[in-house]
């Protein structure tokens, strides 16, 4: 395929020693994904010059851009700058349009006397394009060699997006070969990969050699995943659109979506859809099953608020679940989960409720209630539907899948 | 230095088109470094034969141990195991260990029939030695080709944990020559990093080369790591300290904390060495700030609990905001989360309690209150600290800061 591939090279020590999670080249996959240009490689390295010089001239065998984050900040251990200079044989100048917006971030936004070290960020390799930076001090950079595109951003997450939406993702469709890329994925609760894989091998089979299936397990679901690549855009979107409706067809028993789409923003589309609202009381998950469904952008037009009732003298005073209730069947019990869901909807006057129990280790378990005991009840206002829960994971894995199976339970119940 | 350094290979197309952030390796380079083997790669590849054997030939060149997650589920887009079936000379045969293991887990904790695919998980290629998974049906692999070390574990994160902790880890140090690497972090907030460069610019000259200073902004805070390497462990040790104890005292206005601690750990210890218990009231965050302490295992010491007041109509029922004050001054003010944290406080008999307000966006900013506008409010018995921001990013990361900095109002009213 006459395709142009990227690489993203991530450069820092926190990269290798696992003090920082690499969320930035995810983004980056994604957005040039969406635009055609298809990633070969990820790589990490250490704020090591010979190593960095390695990984330039490894990934520019193999790919048309390189993508080089991290490094570019004012301190002493960033060193990409200065090798990116001498990679690219140039010397350092003050570039004038930076130093002005510096200076104007400096007096207007920051309101503080500027350093040495902040001027020096105005400075780039004289053999660079610059690619600017509205909300940092540090400008993008953009050199080219031997028909290779190299592109350097700032490791900061939010400069890095701010730049690549700004200015580089709306320039590289003139500057490289784009593919034409496809996916589609939908997602399934209730069944385990290797029985998903015997529902559908009949249609894996019959997927052409430039479709390709893909199988993701997360949080207990699974996401199946059609990706396509082809020159003509239409014929492929009617191929994909062909396989992907025997796809779901087959596992329409276990069918939670067929987007790629969190399950609590289709939470949210399925609640705003019906103008119903929602709240949650919350034990053991403290606060995440509200922090996924407000993390969705307009969820005030229909999430009310949740009583997180962490310790029990909490579900007694303002859930109004009765001592006696605690002391005959636990706070983690089905008994205590109806008492909590029904009193939380009467509390906000919503449509529907979720109130979740258990104990999320790594302490608290017993041996008739051992770590990962977990009850959920979602209530309306005619009945309460309940479920138990064995996870016997570790803590945070444990609050991901009771709040997942929440959520789910809410999509069941709302879907009616 | 005579070390054997490790490389870490990816591998799953998910990675390259953005559907998954990678955790795996954060967690393995961070495990790895407590017992002295540095990561020099970590590299993530497609699901494509030809790119994973270069990386298997590639990372081999540089490193001693190369560590390889991912693709060894069930399902045909899993081509791992063939692929290093191959390039290690073997053949396919059933592991009986394994295999009584995944009939096991399929009759007493599944409690489901077996299928082809399962049964063909507990094949391993006959030139490797299998790693126990005493958690999932797919075993690790370790092979050993020309002096280098390949282990290949599970993409699923808890698999290919339980897998590095019980075997992978335990039995390294007798096959690979570590190294004595040590780190020594702490925590600073409200000063930039460049300015905190220019603060402590001494003491970072005064480093010898094998002590490295590494800046680390997140959150709005910067984290100073030192990382030192060397034979004699106690030497370096106390290098290290007299290094950091020198950083400390320089930074001491601005000083968090001298560990690497998460904000939200810290406030625990720091409530449980007191005694003292603590509440919230969120508006804007919508649970996330009650996410982060509960996150903490034994949270439950020190934390009641939460009302997420999201709609205003939770605001006057359940925290007794007066109308006319929301009509006033609106919700997201000072006169509001003054009231928040005093009848939160109030309903759940806490010493100390947060309460925020405020707008994430993307909607819902007006000119005088724009997206970005917080007011954090600390109670405790006594009195209330009120504080305003304007973060004026996006919605995940406007909520991300205010918790941090609800935090990190906290600590100061714990710490008087």
């Amino acid at each position: 395929m006459n395709t142009d591939f990227a690489s993203i090279i991530t450069i820092g020590d926190e990269l290798l020693i696992g003090q920082v999670v690499d969320t930035n080249s995810a983004w980056m996959a994604k957005e040039l994904n969406k635009i055609g240009i298809p990633i070969r490689h990820r790589i990490a390295v250490g704020d090591v010059w010979d190593d960095i010089w390695y990984a330039l001239d490894e990934e520019s065998k193999h790919s048309k851009i390189i993508f080089i984050t991290g490094g570019l900040g004012p301190t002493s251990d960033d060193i990409t700058k200065p090798l990116l200079c001498k990679y690219f044989n140039g010397k350092l100048r003050l570039d004038e349009e930076t130093f002005a917006h510096v200076k104007h971030l400096f007096i207007n936004v920051l309101k503080r006397p500027m350093i040495d070290l902040n001027v020096r960020q105005a400075e780039v390799p004289d053999t660079c394009t610059v690619l600017r930076n509205d909300i940092g001090t540090a400008p993008g950079m953009m050199f080219e060699k031997e028909g290779k595109i190299f592109i350097s951003l700032p490791g900061v997450p939010h400069e890095m997006k701010w730049i690549m939406s700004n200015v580089v993702l709306p320039m590289l469709p003139s500057k490289v070969k784009t593919t034409n890329i496809q996916h589609k994925t939908l997602l399934t609760a209730g069944i385990g990969e290797s029985f998903l894989a015997e529902l559908i091998n009949e249609e894996e089979e019959a997927l052409p050699s430039h479709i390709k299936l893909a199988f993701l397990p997360n949080s207990g679901m699974v996401r199946l995943r059609l990706t396509g690549s082809g020159s003509d855009e239409k014929l492929l979107s009617t191929e994909i659109n062909r396989h992907f409706e025997a796809l779901k067809k087959k596992v329409i028993d276990y069918l939670v979506i067929d987007e790629d789409l969190p399950l609590h923003n289709l939470i949210g589309r399925l609640l705003k859809d019906r103008g119903k609202t929602v709240s949650t009381a919350e034990s053991c998950t403290g606060g995440y099953l509200a922090h996924l469904i407000t993390s969705v952008p307009g969820a005030s037009a229909y999430y009310r608020g949740s009583v997180i009732s962490y310790d029990n003298s909490i579900k007694m005073s303002v859930l109004d679940v009765p001592e006696s209730i605690l002391d005959k069947f636990g706070a983690v019990s089905e008994e205590t989960v109806i008492l909590m869901a029904k009193k939380v909807n009467e509390i906000m006057h919503t449509d529907f409720s979720v109130a979740v129990s258990g104990i999320m280790g790594p302490d608290g378990g017993t041996v008739e209630k051992p770590v990962g005991k977990v009850w959920i009840a979602i209530a309306n206002n005619e009945k309460v539907v309940t479920k138990s829960f064995d996870f016997r994971y570790n803590r945070e894995r444990n609050i991901d899948l009771t709040a997942i199976n929440a959520l789910n339970m809410l999509r069941i119940a709302i879907c009616g």
